[in-house]
């Protein structure tokens, strides 16, 4: 057991990085050539326009005021300042409630460390355990976080009921703090879908499973269906086609467009020579050509390609996938085919909600029932095998990566390898890196899993991710640090034990394990905000974009990469700190200001991030709740079990009953929650969905829904190259005539697209352009024709970009009430 | 051990016994005086009249037809030619797949009869381990049964991987049959729902949990919440008033009315002395008074209390339960709501399908939300605590009811006791009673705990008894069986256990078990089966009445007690057998001819018990099924692991490998049927209620559904404390006016109501007439309105009863195809 001291060490080095990286991140966020990086969100909400058109040139890219660098911490200030119901229109009620969980952390643990140590630690410390087993021991060392810990209390004492006196006010306290967040969590869902913006997915239902038919093409059929089982309801359709192939071309278009700007830029730069390239693979190797028309002949021969498969998807009825977008006149008939069973037969005609249109995973919309079910059942194995067999395939590679086989297969090493130090590097580290790029590898597999399962939204395919990272994170990062030997290992232990003494097993291990933990915090979670402040990766890629493939200003929005919360593997991390701040909330109470401490810092660097960068994919309205409140109350009931079990070694059997209850309550407070909340984040009510409806027939009787929602659920790929990566909605969102957001005014368009794009003439997009232009067009039309009594919160001032402070107003829909003016200063 | 010859006398004795049975029932059931007792459903169903009316005095109760008592096993061929649809059309669904249940025993165990036979049977009984164990032990005794199961294959033999192959055969044919018979099943019940007449159930949902409103009643809140968030399909509402108190009244006076009879009975036939009673409990004591006088006043008194709960009921506000019977103008509109959530608090609005009004359990309706979880939690620790230490209350009554506390409480019986006889009974036998009396009270209970967790439906109740009555069995008549001591110990043993030393220890024991199973099955099985055709208590209940109380020939109606299927008893025990014969199939499968008899047997004597005897109170349409099938197939999972346990203790470990597989497949196997059938039995699909719905639309364009409607779900004591047991929806659907049954033409009421209430005329009926008699002018004048292409299937031959042989024509909308002419010989 690491001393004192040691931990001392341990949290000086990460207390050090951790400030290093916040410096490095303080002085290069405030370098006008990295706003791009540290800022994106403002340049996508078109607030902020790009640094180098103002000012002198060598302030274009090095920031020289001095007493900027002084205030160097003064984001933290302004990442707190921004008020809740202004994040939730700035970034999204899924980024507001994230933080969220950071903030229930702190909810649940300042409490319990408070009575912690005013309880448990002077319970603990007066124990002396360690001084009568020292007196029997010669050899028996011990340090001071020992003495803190229940370890130091002598089996059977009565001190021994304070500490389940203690789990009983923990639990309490917890399932305190987590139903009154479920509760406000539920209510500013609510709040905010019945303050939404008219969205095509609140009108529309996915069907898939389609059944053939003799007669009629899936289209006629999905008609036909839909006009008999909903007649009043039923609006129109939109047929899904399978342009995985297509996609795939337009995703190669860009790599080589890219390429072809880069040759280009050299060849701008230096004039007096062709770039070449090679043919070959990454242009390794090859025919040497040169650059510029080879890649130029390339993208000519794949857009021809395209246009052929283009018109190859529309025209075959084979590509059209049994599957289909079916919209109503009112969010009711949507709601109704949504949570109603259509057919007898329960594996066709399935209806649920429509994802968003920027959140549909178009891959997946073509698997049949059959081999969804197949999938299912192959991914349940293979997550199994990950996460309890996880260390064979790589102790396989470990040993094929020997020097004997490296030898065998790059022969001409042979002289380097059999070098003194490179043969210790590679025995010693080797197997070490194996295992790292294994763990960096493993959300990707992980994603790939949910991907393979079939999940057709990408908030589905995130949500399933962070459910199998958490299995993995409980199972090999926490048992496994408890217990050694593989997850394969105590998984046999565990079956061959009786399951009472499993938490016997486990619990013993806990106080022994509390130094490593602490380590654990330290470096995973205090070094690891910090680092994910810094944005080391992003940086450096959009300096290496910016110098190679950036020709216009829009190159340069298209260098700059935002990024998003990463939901599959942020969340079952936060776990795993629930997890081990409940569990050593009773044995080791010194654990838990660590805890808090991750949980403040990581609280206002990801409010800083979703302020300033991160761009959210989708938004799901929290649909997330209900799974971050399970995880935690699966933590609380492991730390009950853990501590039971624990106890029953510490011979407190007698008292071991008095926690049986625990358990059993906990879980039914987790039945009460699911049956009161968990239907707000699965359902949309009837109720709420007539209020919109009538309110929305209200003020608007001359909507044109159906032109509305004609091209909302085309493939991007139908909807032109150009705009791929930007599907329309968001552009309609913009436009929706009720209110009109700032954003309208600023810029229509994030990446590709000409001006005249953005501004909805696009009447040139190339292919698909089946609606595309009428929608805009219908909007423009409404917006000229609304009275001028609904035309409020219209007035939007500009981005008053004067020496980097600027005013930010906000104008919503949601939240017209708080109008605060609200002088945000940005350094 | 008990040897073969052991097994061939218990076989004797019980298949005497049944037979003796099978005698007395031929016998019995030839006598007219019994016919009400065994064929009452020809006598509900109008078809037979009594046997009092014709033929000579002697003939009238005696059969004197000698010819008759030589043909006593007519009645089995006679229940088997009845052709399915039939049955369905004559029995009721549920009844008609009741007896499937049998069928499919059957199906599942011939085959796998015939298989273990022809390769287990000679592959243990060469296995020759008792032999070469009987070599080297002397005192080793083992019989024949035990030479042909698998304890005499020696450990780690070869011979094992015939068994596991086997293992794998039986499940795959177990599962094809489960299979075939859920898509079977699944078919019948479709094609069932879709011919199903109008009944107001398929109109109508259940709302509970109406919110209190200031300024609303709750009827007029209802009204105004469907109006606004259904408002096309909205009809019309019932409230419901808590009228428990009142419903106790009409049958406490039923009970008075009776005694009043029996008196007035006594007083005819014997007119020279006034009969006398006690005013006590049950005339057992208290002062001695004229009982016709004392009853008559008595049922005064009452009736006028009656009037005034009943006015007070209806007139106070608070005797309203915020529950609601919510009708809509179309099964579309009802499906869709109660499919879908209303309101986004999902504690309020809760709507699913109303039961059959016949269906409602009233006492129910009134529990509130929060009320209703805390009584489910309770239930589940009371559930628990019945299956798990069902022997400790049962053993405190039993140290009670000793010698010396008897004494205590009736000093008087002392000198008797203390006669050593006595004694010797009272020690030897009074705890078997008691346990006797427990267990034949363990319904009951099981049925209270169903009706205290608040179930609204009596098929709820019924489901979650089996449910309930099916865990007790498993646990404390298999488990029990198999290990001995109670549960509780058991519990304790296995979770002091490892979770895979449990189905060693299970399994160890199962083969040695064999013989007492056997045993189990012929007495609990056979004789049981047999004892339940003869009906010895509704028979000796029938002629007491017949004695006492019958006056007119209604009466005589009213002492008929057809009883019904009891599902939540007779379904769990049929799994035990289900359970029985996969667990010996692969060990001992000896038992197999056994299991396959019980059920042969069983299927004939219900199959004769659903046509001439039992009437359901309701009819779900086999919504039973997904239970059925997952309890076989859990009786098939607890086979497999049992069968592993055992190949683990015969030193096969490497084999057993072979068996993981298998529970793994079967629980997929299980999750794939869920998905392809269960909610086929759970939700009605919009497409088929939209058939429906254009269906009648179009047939009957002027139907006033809301007349038909309207006193559907009043509670039956408003209907009248004359039409108490009759709910009028079986008249409604005997009136439905586009196909016409026979039985509207022979009798209107099964129980209570004079002829004219019968034909529809009761506007004399008494008390909460609201709409009663409305309904049934309605329906007469639709009748006579129709078209005359729609009377099709309208003509009926009466009862052409000619020596007990008649004809049976069968005219239904559902099986009109199918008009064959079937003679059933009836004797």
């Amino acid at each position: 057991m690491a001393s004192l001291s040691d931990i001392a060490v341990s949290a000086a080095i990460n207390c050090l990085s951790a400030v290093l990286f916040l410096v490095a991140f303080a002085i290069l966020r405030l370098q006008p050539i990295n706003d791009r990086v540290y800022f994106p969100k403002w340049y996508l909400k078109g607030i902020r326009d790009s640094p180098t058109s103002s000012g002198t040139y060598v302030k274009k890219f090095v920031n020289l005021d001095v007493k900027m660098y002084l205030k160097f911490l003064n984001w933290m200030p302004a990442a707190l300042r921004m008020p809740e119901p202004e994040l939730i229109e700035h970034a999204g009620l899924d980024s507001a409630v994230y933080v969220r969980i950071y903030l229930l952390g702190l909810k649940i643990f300042c409490p319990i460390t408070l009575l912690a140590f005013g309880v448990l630690v002077p319970v603990n410390y007066t124990g002396e355990n360690f001084e009568e087993m020292s007196a029997n021991m010669k050899d028996l060392t011990y340090n001071d976080i020992d003495k803190l810990s229940i370890s130091n209390v002598a089996p059977g004492s009565k001190r021994l009921y304070a500490h389940i006196l203690m789990a009983y006010v923990f639990t309490l306290w917890t399932c305190y703090a987590l139903f009154n967040e479920y509760r406000i969590v539920t209510k500013m869902r609510l709040h905010f879908l019945a303050n939404e913006k008219r969205r095509p997915d609140q009108f529309t239902v996915l069907v898939r499973n389609v059944p053939p038919d003799d007669d009629e093409s899936i289209s006629e059929h999905v008609e036909h269906f839909f006009c008999v089982n909903h007649p009043d309801h039923y609006l129109s359709h939109q047929v899904v086609y399978n342009a995985n192939a297509l996609a795939d071309m337009v995703i190669m278009k860009k790599t080589l467009q890219n390429w072809l700007t880069y040759y280009s830029n050299k060849f701008e730069r230096n004039p007096n020579k062709r770039p070449t390239t090679k043919t070959g693979f990454w242009g390794l190797w090859g025919k040497n050509v040169d650059a510029i028309d080879f890649y130029t002949q390339q993208i000519e021969t794949l857009t021809k390609e395209e246009e052929a498969e283009r018109e190859r998807v529309l025209n075959d009825a084979t590509a059209i996938v049994p599957t289909a977008f079916v919209s109503f006149r009112s969010r009711w008939g949507a709601a109704v085919c949504a949570q109603t069973q259509q057919s007898n037969n329960p594996t066709i005609w399935l209806t649920d909600w429509a994802p968003e249109p920027r959140d549909v995973y178009w891959d997946n919309l073509r698997i049949p029932y059959v081999e969804l079910k197949l999938r299912r059942l192959l991914m349940a194995f293979a997550l199994f095998g990950l996460t309890f067999c996880f260390m064979v395939p790589i102790a396989f590679v470990q040993t094929l990566a020997n020097i004997e086989s490296i030898q065998k297969v790059f022969p001409f090493l042979k002289p380097l390898i059999e070098l003194e130090s490179v043969k210790a590097i590679i025995q010693g580290y080797l197997p070490g890196i194996i295992l790292k790029i294994f763990l960096i590898l493993l959300p990707t597999i992980i994603m790939t899993m949910s991907k393979i399962e079939g999940f057709i939204a990408l908030s589905t395919l995130e949500t399933r991710s962070a459910g199998k990272y958490y299995l993995f994170l409980l199972v090999n990062v926490f048992l496994g640090s408890i217990i050694t030997g593989t997850a394969l290992q105590q998984l046999q232990g565990f079956l061959n034990q009786s399951p009472t003494m499993i938490p016997q097993t486990v619990g013993v291990s806990i106080p022994m394990k509390a130094t490593f933990f602490i380590t654990y915090v330290m470096v995973d979670g205090w070094s690891g905000i910090a680092a994910e402040i810094l944005r080391l990766v992003p940086l450096v890629i959009f300096h290496l974009k910016n110098t190679f493939l950036v020709k216009t200003e829009k190159d340069r929005e298209q260098a700059m990469d935002p990024g998003s919360l990463t939901w599959a593997i942020s969340e079952p991390r936060i776990q795993l700190y629930f997890l081990l701040g409940l569990v050593y909330s009773a044995v080791t109470p010194v654990l838990l200001p660590f805890i808090i401490v991750f949980f403040a810092f990581s609280y206002m660097v990801f409010r800083h991030q979703i302020i300033n960068v991160y761009d959210q994919k989708y938004e799901s309205g929290a649909t997330f709740w209900p799974d971050v409140h399970r995880r935690i109350i699966i933590g609380l009931m492991i730390s009950q079990f853990l501590f039971l079990g624990l106890l029953n070694t510490k011979k407190a059997s007698n008292a071991t009953y008095f926690l049986i209850p625990l358990p059993i309550m906990t879980f039914w407070f987790f039945r009460v929650c699911k049956g009161r909340f968990e239907s707000q984040f699965k359902k949309f009510p009837l109720e709420d969905a007539m209020k919109k409806d009538t309110l929305e027939k209200a003020t608007e009787p001359g909507l044109n829904l159906k032109m509305y929602l004609q091209d909302a659920y085309v493939h991007p790929v139908f909807k032109g190259a150009i705009e791929f990566e930007r599907p329309r909605v968001v552009d309609e969102e913009e436009n929706s005539p009720l209110v009109l957001t700032k954003r309208s005014f600023h810029r229509h368009g994030k990446q590709g697209g000409t001006s005249e794009d953005r501004m909805g003439i696009s009447e040139t997009s190339k292919g698909g352009s089946k609606a595309g232009p009428r929608v805009i067009t219908a909007q423009d039309k409404l917006l000229t024709s609304k009275p001028p009594r609904l035309r409020r919160a219209s007035q939007i001032c500009g981005p008053l970009k004067q020496g980097y402070n600027f005013e930010l107003r906000t104008f919503s829909h949601s939240f017209t009430e708080s109008q605060n003016r609200i002088g945000t200063e940005f350094p």
